[in-house]
């Protein structure tokens, strides 16, 4: 059962796909893209993903909530390449409370999974610097998504 | 004993301190270090660490060893901000064998802890991209400061 | 007439216009893209181009030829800031010869001018480093899209 | 007389030299280092610059004033490669007034240049984004180092 409605988070809203073409610029002398430039690509995937949901960071952002990186972690399987068409795959599997947790699956453009990863971010207030609960509106949005 | 042993380690060689300056264009526009950005800091501190134990890692590339990045885990605990003066501490706690682990902490000038990592390499034969051994001689050079 | 014939490039072919949507870790702690990451999106926008005209820049490196960068200026007219949704336009003027010259607008998802900027490139043999002259079926290619 | 009096700025304080290790994350798959990063450099040599001076970057920034940047001009002569050391020396030639300028030279450890950049900034309220006067204390400090 539960296998069966985690099946369906994937399946509906909680999983957003975004593609990423791979920049010269994003690639070291091993003809590689540079192990720190995925934190880019991932934070094009966590936007997008919230975008889909109909959040938008930079509004979050103007309205003094801030969503600082906690912790990165990068599993590399194989290394991405200049010009390669990169599928940014970002999965929601909890419900955000203080924090969001996002989950990571990159492929090139002929399936092969290059890395994985996790991304935890803590909701702040810009002004205090202090954390605070996820906002309510954000809630509501991802409850709906969950079906719950 | 082995405890003993252990701080000799971190008080003599397999432990390096390098100093970086925060750039402008390494910030964003919340005010701190982008958090994808310690990857920069990180390498420089593992480079310089090798440099000290006598090895420059662009001469193993020139001889046809790689040093792919095989995970990234961060821990963030404050933010960088511009002008900092960090202290990247880099440490390795165990021989390499095919892989190498090496574990940060980022302090700023103030001595605040900012951040921790850890970032696994495996060496790599360039032409065929095959995992290798870990060169004789720099397992020798590892073995002397080990005390081995 | 030539101003003509000078129109019709632009309506034509030999302008490619590109949508860059700003990261966060483009953004520097004004709250504007730091001046450097131009230079990226400047590279979409000609790789785009001559893809658009039917060249892969990641096969012309295959096929052993590189077009390293030889001038680059940008004059910045206003700040492009986090999740603008850019437009860069890139122009090509004159036939290549050894040297391919590149001009950028960048506008904003209002249409503001944000930067102009002129890129010079120089066909190169990568193994020998030596200038060559642009490749026959590229020269053939562009004739073509100048009508010529 | 203008000449000698010139001879001696650059002699003087008026020109700074900044020494920068090329990071692995730098280059790109040329092996290069990719031709949008020596903007970081030249950000390095004019707050190390301003530094001697005894002016703060930072600083100025608390203090409501920011300088963004207004044209970027590079000549890309040579590539600089994975762990060069390079020397970036920037030099100013004018008072600043509302603009200040910064020339380039850039060049590697056995003293071949590699490039050379101009650089302008603009004096700017932070707050309302408005060009101002280089701040009057900024003004005696050049005035004193131009010897005037």
């Amino acid at each position: 059962m539960g296998l069966c409605l985690r099946f369906s988070y994937f399946a509906a809203m909680l999983s957003h796909t975004e593609t990423i073409r791979v920049r010269y610029g994003e690639t070291d002398q091993m003809g590689y893209v540079y192990y720190g430039n995925y934190a880019l690509y991932y934070e094009v995937g966590r936007v997008e993903f919230l975008r889909k949901l109909g959040i938008s960071y930079k509004d979050l952002e103007q309205q003094g909530i801030g969503l600082p990186v906690l912790s990165l972690d990068v599993k590399y399987i194989k290394p991405a390449r200049y010009d390669d068409l990169l599928t940014i795959k970002t999965t929601v599997l909890e419900l955000p409370a203080s924090r969001i947790t996002f989950y990571y699956e990159c492929k090139n453009q002929i399936g092969m999974l290059l890395n994985t990863g996790k991304v935890s971010l803590v909701f702040t207030d810009i002004k205090t610097g202090k954390p605070i609960r996820c906002p309510q509106d954000l809630e509501t949005l991802f409850k709906t998504h969950f079906g719950e």
